[in-house]
């Protein structure tokens, strides 16, 4: 099968990849009409995480299951199902506790962008849609295995609860799916943090109410004057970076909750000012497991339509270009087409 | 009236200070029939927090009101009546919020180790007692000022709740505290992380059920031990340095909250380290205010007793030897009688 292979920073390549094949019992094979390239691949694209030789990458995936291991249960072939990066068996105390992505069993699902994969532990990953997906939905499926479902996390551990306030920090795939998650969630204002038109149009058809084009210590003296001088009910740090963490914990009120689902590069939080702050700090890997029957049915109903992040539709062949324009920021998040 | 001043790291003096007059309409004169050291109290003993010249200290108080400014109109004198370290007007966002310590009109209530204090924003700060207390309840009562508002509101930042498995790091007076705060919440099973005899005794009266006299990696490992390996649903951190509190991250399990109140100095938390812990981080300046009412109530009930904390009682005009107590571990808390 045709698959994507990081070979070094700004190097990805789309080539002849062994077929995944049924190694555990508790596996499935899934066959992807879709898959896409996250943000943090872009970690791994720009040489910020060491790439250390050839590998194949991607970990956003739905599709058809082709084949399951003689211990699956839940799911069976010819379904159309969608599952989280890190595969989980959803029956451990961390899975139990609605933390998936600590499962005491996970496995990263990596290699997604290709025509198919090998998932472990199908029955705690996988979650069958009610029926086949009509073509046009499947880019806001897809986004519910890794963007939407982090997105969503974020404004679930920022505590998101109707009539608040919500700012997001970053403007990112993840942060606008933020945006989407915290409207749905009854936010009463949603202020997107971003200067770029083109997600500033998205951020705001996901139900941003305002706009900060500033930054850093600027953007918090914005969102304080947008608040009453108090602060945000919630905030959502979707970026990552040393910069963005501070913006967020320093735009909330105190006693608000910051979810926080950027990987942070860099962040060394300062506890005394954690301290005075009054913040509530909570994120991690989105369990993206968690909120997938719920996600799904809100897709399947026609509530939400997070495939809009996908401003850049290519066959898999020419992932690169995708990898290339999201790295420009010419695009927000790239379809790609097996 | 006599009060204690700092003159310098390890040199306290009580001597004649002016007696405190109403300044303000909104401010209430409280003569204390009782007042004590606090464990922060000793980060300025130590010299840890700079010293820059003489300065009244103390800032735990109860006691009869004795006058109050033309604007007062929830308490009067002759009424028994307790506060907060920070007085506050209750009825700012913040304080609506429940965070009275972060209200946007705080005054910090100091050189409360002397026979009488002027306590600002008297509405809003001091809640009467339902009558004259005993004798024998001044110490519990006192206690709630701070340190068992403290260890309260680590507990509930923490969200401990009925049935859970709770670890306490620290084993002085807001430990000993949040232990009591922990079982008063219902948690099934209360960890303390003690070395000490005489504070292992009373964290067991307390509540706590088992006790772990390891610290850093080995105490995680031991909690890890006592949890299925999986971690504690709730934590504690009620010290303040850099090994408690990554000693109280590492303990909690995914998705569990480590509330944190021991005030800061020198912790630098890693962002990755917190992201992939799945920890859930809320702490600060406890916002005793909110519950007074609550506190009151259980120990005018008899239903806790907090007061035990105090080890060491003395005439005000020894707190010299209040200070040295503490600082020496010899005392866990030290009461002191004007």
């Amino acid at each position: 099968m045709r698959g994507a292979v990081l070979y070094a920073p700004g190097d990805v390549r789309v080539e002849e990849r062994p077929d995944p094949k049924i190694i555990d019992p508790t596996d499935a094979i899934v066959r992807l009409p879709v898959t896409c390239v996250c943000g943090s691949d872009l970690w791994d694209y720009r040489g910020i995480n060491p790439v250390t030789g050839p590998a194949p990458i991607g970990h956003e995936y739905c599709g058809v299951v082709e084949e399951v291991g003689s211990e699956v249960r839940s799911v069976k072939p010819g379904q159309f199902v969608i599952g989280s990066f890190f595969s989980s068996d959803n029956t451990c105390p961390n899975c139990r506790a609605g933390y998936q992505t600590s499962c005491v069993n996970r496995a990263f699902v990596g290699g997604c962008q290709a025509e198919a994969i090998r998932v472990p532990l199908a029955d705690g990953s996988l979650v069958a849609t009610p029926g086949q997906p009509a073509d046009e939905h499947l880019p806001s499926l897809l986004t519910l295995s890794d963007v939407m479902g982090t997105g969503w996390f974020a404004a679930v551990a920022a505590d998101v609860r109707p009539g608040m306030t919500v700012a997001v920090v970053g403007d990112g795939a993840v942060g606008l799916c933020g945006v989407l998650a915290a409207a749905q969630l009854g936010a009463e204002r949603v202020i997107a943090m971003s200067r770029h038109a083109k997600r500033q149009r998205l951020a705001t058809k996901f139900g941003a109410t305002d706009i900060v084009t500033e930054r850093g210590e600027e953007g918090v003296a914005r969102v304080k004057e947008l608040t009453n001088g108090i602060g945000a009910d919630a905030v959502l740090e979707c970026v990552g970076t040393s910069e963005a963490m501070h913006q967020a914990v320093r735009s909330a009120r105190p006693g608000a909750s910051v979810g926080f689902v950027g990987v942070p590069h860099g962040v060394a939080l300062d506890g005394e000012e954690l301290f005075y702050s009054h913040v509530r700090l909570h994120g991690g890997p989105a369990p993206v497991r968690r909120f997938l029957p719920d996600l799904i049915e809100r897709v399947w109903n026609g509530q939400m339509d997070p495939g809009r992040v996908f401003d850049l539709d290519l066959p898999l062949d020419q992932a690169d270009e995708g990898y290339r324009a999201m790295d420009e920021r010419r695009a927000i998040k790239a379809l790609l087409r097996p």
